[in-house]
């Protein structure tokens, strides 16, 4: 595989990945207001719409569970996707594009990745098919183009069949069926049910799927069974040895949305076909559909209205370094996936707490009017202890799901640790008096709420001074160590302390000396028993069971070291300077892997029922000892607070897919997003070791983000003013961003000059004194250089 | 296709089918105490076993939902079944047994049903491949036999490769691996859990899935997409090209058990293979498995000892008659089927309450004392206001699951229903002074309970003296006649009436005067109530919604008639002789389809809100409208109540496969089980019109068998006697039956005498008075000849 087989274009706008058969597993995702499309490179498709919970159009074969979002989902012949058969009518040579299903290898290929689209093209035998889907801004619908091009240098006689598998619809009643009406094909379902009320909520559902054509077809297969016959997916009988697709539809049988285009095309001639595919809930709402979205003006009007919102969330960065991979990526893509998660809220309506803060901490950089109205969303379901609830409910009706009815002890920590980026951010002090009421109708001002957050945490200490876990912290898969009520959590009571000094130092600034200093003491404290108890000589433990073992510790064979112990003690200050380097070295030596820095290691083999589900979950292969991306954000965080930057730089190199595509190919892992982890187990499982998980649903992304502004380059708001202290890796020479703030734009130089001693930051020509441009003027433009010792 | 193409062979006891094309759905099951088994003719194969609810261990390769046994799955490539590739080294020829997944037609083909055991022979280009599953009786594992063969005349080098997916496993873990100390592929998983509770249920679980080998394999694969490749499940990169599998394995990756055996076989040579395919917990499972069952003798055993348990189900019939298709079907399928109903309870820990006493009420003709257990069981679970549960809990910490959580008000018919019939066939009156103890503590006797439910049934009615629906009765789609507490059921008082009767009957006998007159008059009162409400002039209403509305009646466009008001008003008396012609009638005219008798019509197209669920669960396609078996067989006897014994014999006959291939071929239904439905809707869907549901859960069984033995030979239980009063159809000139009774053996034989003016019955040569044979003396054969007018 050479480099050329993949690889940004239109100035980081696009990657492009010429071969099917690299990264089989590569994907990506687009999601609007009502829906999320994740996209394999293969043509498989995972997609989901509220209505208000997670509903899906595009069903497997099977009856499916309903579940969270999956990382490493397998795919299958029979999987949901979106394809396009590609019959020579003369030699009958059958493809597909993308490349499933029928997966014969392709002559050209490439799977090309917009911000606002995705698009195919494959060629094969001189017959070219572009295949392409965007989505409109407002609408649960796909809109897919068909464009065919004969660049074979002479008249072709060609079959295209569009083919959208629909899958095992429903129980009680699934039927598809080609309606001349509505232009297309109508695969009808009803949501199974047994209690009455459900059939009150499930009668406004969407439970029809069609695919629109704006072409008439010249001929139809709405019965998935009758599609395949003995030849299977990859050589229908439908197709194979027929000249047309029969018509036929499905009663009670497994629709399928298949349609056959006959075209004569001369040399170089092209065709284009749209279609949208969408859920939808009667003919009235088809029509609607069909009339706003199905022509060439809707989908170029779609697309004006999708870019206007990615530029929305654009973000506050725009950089030049030597490296352009991490341009590109930083420039587009990553808050292209802070702003998903702020906007969309991952497609949920219960986000667990502390996603839904740290999201929105993301937020803060893009559009900080939704992050502000989210942590006040969030303040109005504390409960009445000062705890945070597991979820925050997004909707009436919604109800708290899978892990979120598992209580857990950390969504506190979140408040300060989120609110402070936005603080510094905006400058919105004015929020912290907002009065907020809850569902007791009681009032308090944000303040007076994150008081009370901070004191739950306090209260929640055992007798040594450390955070109970309860079933699980940050680390949800660790609910054994004190479901019991006795099991402490070293990195909780680390986090706490970090939460509490943070919040100490934003009620010092408003004049709140009292609970100030209150505040600090508790971290003090917790940094205090922390040290006492949890220090194992060369790192910190991780926690304490129900029973009194010690656990993260050099005596354990497995789950030696955690990585969030020692992020958070150098965030908290709970390690000295010496403490410090010992981790740092441990980290080095047992948690830094080929792929990135290790979330535990080494990794479990099997169930250690005294330290929780989480050796159970994930014996030696997937999330259990992986390259955690969220933990390893926050490791990167920490690095930066202590000044780390070549190894914070190491860091962030391994979370995302660096300019040696090896390293890409290794992981399946497209440069679009930064998935929530790469598998570990690197020393025992190395065939498998730093796959990507494909899941874009993470925490990861806010944090990076933050790390990118206020760090690597920082950039960071203080109190009325941006503070400058970048802090670029070694290997940089000079980099250039360009920082909106509050209204100003700044654009930065930084350069590593020789001979300097000490750094230097001009503004606008003149020497600053300190780091901090105060008084910031909204609408204006600064030129920022700085100045680094080489 | 011809006649040839199947049949019955070895008297009866296999059936087989010689096309994998011709009924591609067709199916059948085996069973053991631990393990449910379906068998798809091209190799799917759908498998659950009790931990204690049921589970799986061969999955799809997708998340699964659980869900009861459903009507109709869909197979796919990806299906879960059990396969074998077979490759020709030389010419690189492949094919796969049974037929899936390569599905290239073979020159030879049977699917061979036998009632312990299922085989497949299959034969292309001179290579035979034998491929057969029986189970053991009480181990939850399946055993598989390889028996290849050379019938090309010349030495072969074939490759063979038994192919068993195990699909997605779990998200939390999943792994396999080749296991030479265990000798197979063992695949390991943990079921995902995320509440602590769970983990401590979840432990004990089987989740581990091995496929044992016997001989050692030359190679093997363990990774699903490794053995898939480009080329997918019909030409499988593993396979193709490649001289062995690659001996790979699974790390949380979608595992498989799939092996190679390289053989040389000489013209005519034969080889053979074992294997056992089975969940387990952990490596000792796995090697007493091995142990008890891998090997010649192991399965030999296992032989014996099912057949052995097949034949304690045998039945009390064995019978010969004009259509052999019948005698086949009666004297060892039906009562497998019934045997299958009343061992296993349909692997269900919760079976609903209505299915639990009727598939009991078969139990009372092969095993009485199981069925008289569960009467008592279900009755120990009967509320403190004498109404009965939804489901019978059947094991300690089950719990009502689906549609048993929905309330439903007909439990309490069929008590009476089904003790009837038990008490006929046992004369076992002593079970009614039996003392059962509730939940509560509270002891009262079967005869006090059953009086309670039948006050219970005479307190839900409303003032016009109807049975409340609530959310269902029989019917339990029809969830929204009734929910608001009005709306009431014209099956249920009808059925109430009947049920009142035949205890009033009952009570009458055992000298409980002051019951039976009371029960009579709620008969009385029942059926007095639906003929002033329900007669609609030419046949009875179904029932009145909550809102007064009249629904199953004439001014109806969509479900104007339903059968089974119409069975139960000829069962409970409601009907005289005038309304009886007119139903029948309005039956034959609008019930009747060339598939059989329709459980109601015209099909439901939409939902109509005031007659409930049913006209949104099946809008025109399957069991809206379907040959509901269940409502015919109600249907059946209640035509043979009444003496119908011709309409009887076509009801019977629509109900089965029959003689005519092209019935069962359209069908899809092997003669092996009476499925639960064929489709109905046969004037707007004649496509699928007839298909069967494939699904072999139905209480059709053990009425079809009750009627068999009481009605079509009239060989009924009463008092201390037998009562002798066939019904055969009049096309039948002879018919012979052995009846086993009471340990007395009857060799009944019945011919019609040109002539005859009467019924004439010899006893041992000896006229009859009368039709009861009294005072049977067990251990006695008798020799019944019954002569009945020509």
């Amino acid at each position: 595989m050479s480099q050329a087989c993949w690889g940004f274009e239109e100035q980081g706008r696009r990657f492009v990945l010429h071969s099917p058969l690299a990264m089989p597993q590569a994907s990506t995702f687009l999601w609007n207001r009502k829906l999320l499309l994740q996209l394999n490179c293969r043509g498989y498709a995972t997609a989901q719409f509220m209505q208000p919970e997670p509903a899906k159009y595009a069903h497997a074969p099977t009856l499916e569970a309903r579940t969270f979002m999956q990382p490493e989902q397998p795919y299958y012949a029979h999987h949901p996707g979106r394809f396009c058969y590609v019959k020579d009518e003369e030699s009958g040579l059958l493809f597909s594009a993308p490349h499933a299903p029928v997966n014969h290898a392709p002559d050209e290929f490439a799977f090309s990745v917009g911000r606002g689209d995705v698009a195919w093209t494959v060629c094969r035998d001189g017959i070219e098919v572009q295949w392409q889907v965007s989505l409109p801004l407002d609408d649960a619908a796909e809109l897919w183009t068909l464009r065919v091009r004969n660049r074979s240098g002479r008249e072709r006689r060609v079959s295209l069949y569009p083919y959208f598998p629909v899958g095992y619809m429903s129980w009680m009643n699934q039927s598809g069926a080609w309606r001349a009406d509505l232009g297309g094909i109508v695969c009808d379902s009803v949501t199974p049910y047994q209690k009455v009320q459900d059939y009150f909520r499930n009668r406004e559902f969407k439970d029809r799927t069609v695919l629109l054509h704006e072409r008439e077809p010249h001929a139809w297969e709405a019965n998935q069974a009758a599609f395949e016959g003995e030849g299977g997916l990859q050589a229908p009988d439908a197709i194979m040895g027929r000249e047309r697709l029969a018509c036929g539809d499905a009663l009670y049988e497994m629709p399928v949305a298949a349609l056959q285009y006959r075209a004569t095309l001369a040399a170089d001639a092209v065709e284009e076909y749209r279609f949208v595919f969408a859920p939808a809930r009667d003919d009235a709402e088809v029509l609607a559909l069909r009339a706003r979205l199905l022509s060439a003006t809707g989908f170029a009007m779609a697309r004006t209205d999708y870019a206007a919102y990615l530029d929305e969330g654009g973000g506050c960065l725009r950089i030049q370094t030597p490296d352009p991979w991490l341009d590109d990526f930083a420039n587009h893509w990553l808050p292209r996936q802070v702003y998903y998660h702020g906007d969309s809220n991952r497609l949920t309506t219960d986000p667990q707490t502390r996603n839904y803060l740290q999201d929105h901490m993301g937020m803060a950089y893009l559009r900080p009017a939704t992050a502000r109205a989210a942590f006040l969303h969030a303040l109005s379901q504390q409960e009445a202890s000062g705890a945070m609830p597991d979820g925050i409910l997004l909707l009436e009706g919604a109800e708290l799901k899978y892990i979120n009815q598992v209580p857990h002890t950390d969504h506190c920590v979140w408040l300060p640790v989120c609110l402070q980026a936005y603080l510094d951010e905006t400058g919105d002090d004015a929020l912290l008096d907002v009065q907020v009421g809850d569902r007791e109708g009681v009032r308090a001002s944000v303040a007076e709420r994150i008081d009370r957050a901070m004191e739950w945490l306090l209260a929640q200490r055992d007798g040594r001074g450390l955070s109970y876990i309860a079933q699980g912290d940050w680390c949800d898969p660790m609910n054994m160590v004190g479901w019991q009520g006795r099991g402490v959590s070293g990195w909780l009571s680390l986090a706490s302390a970090h939460a509490l000094s943070l919040w100490a130092g934003i009620c010092e600034r408003r004049g709140r000396a009292r609970q100030a200093s209150a505040f600090r003491e508790g971290a003090a404290a917790f940094n205090d028993a922390v040290n006492r108890h949890l220090w194992d000589g060369d790192w910190y433990g991780r926690g304490i069971t129900d029973d009194g073992v010690v656990f993260g510790v050099r005596a354990d064979g497995e789950g030696r070291i955690y990585l969030n112990p020692q992020s958070w003690s150098m965030l908290s200050g709970a390690a000295d300077a010496d403490r410090r380097d010992r981790l740092l070295a441990s980290i080095d030596a047992q948690l830094v892997s080929p792929s990135g820095v290790a979330m535990l290691d080494p990794p479990y083999t099997g169930m250690r029922e005294d330290v929780g589900r989480l050796t159970q979950k994930f014996p030696g292969s997937a999330e259990n000892g992986a390259v955690y991306n969220h933990a390893a954000a926050f490791y990167l965080h920490s690095l930066y607070a202590v000044g780390e930057s070549d190894r914070a730089w190491q860091v962030m190199r391994a979370m995302l897919t660096g300019p040696d595509p090896a390293d890409g190919l290794q992981r399946g892992q497209l440069p679009v997003f930064v998935p929530n982890y790469y598998r570990g187990a690197w020393r025992s499982h190395p065939r498998t070791a730093g796959r990507s998980s494909q899941l874009f649903n993470t925490g990861t992304a806010a944090w990076l983000y933050r790390c990118m502004v206020e760090s690597l380059f920082g950039l960071r708001g203080d109190g009325d003013g941006l503070r400058i202290a970048p802090q670029l890796p070694s290997h940089w020479p000079r980099a250039c961003a360009s920082r909106q703030f509050r209204g100003a734009v700044f654009e930065v130089g930084i350069e590593r000059v020789e001979g300097l001693r000490e750094r230097r930051i001009l503004v606008d020509g003149t020497p600053l004194q300190g780091e901090v441009i105060a008084a910031v003027e909204a609408g204006r433009h600064y030129q920022v250089r700085v100045e680094l010792p080489a």
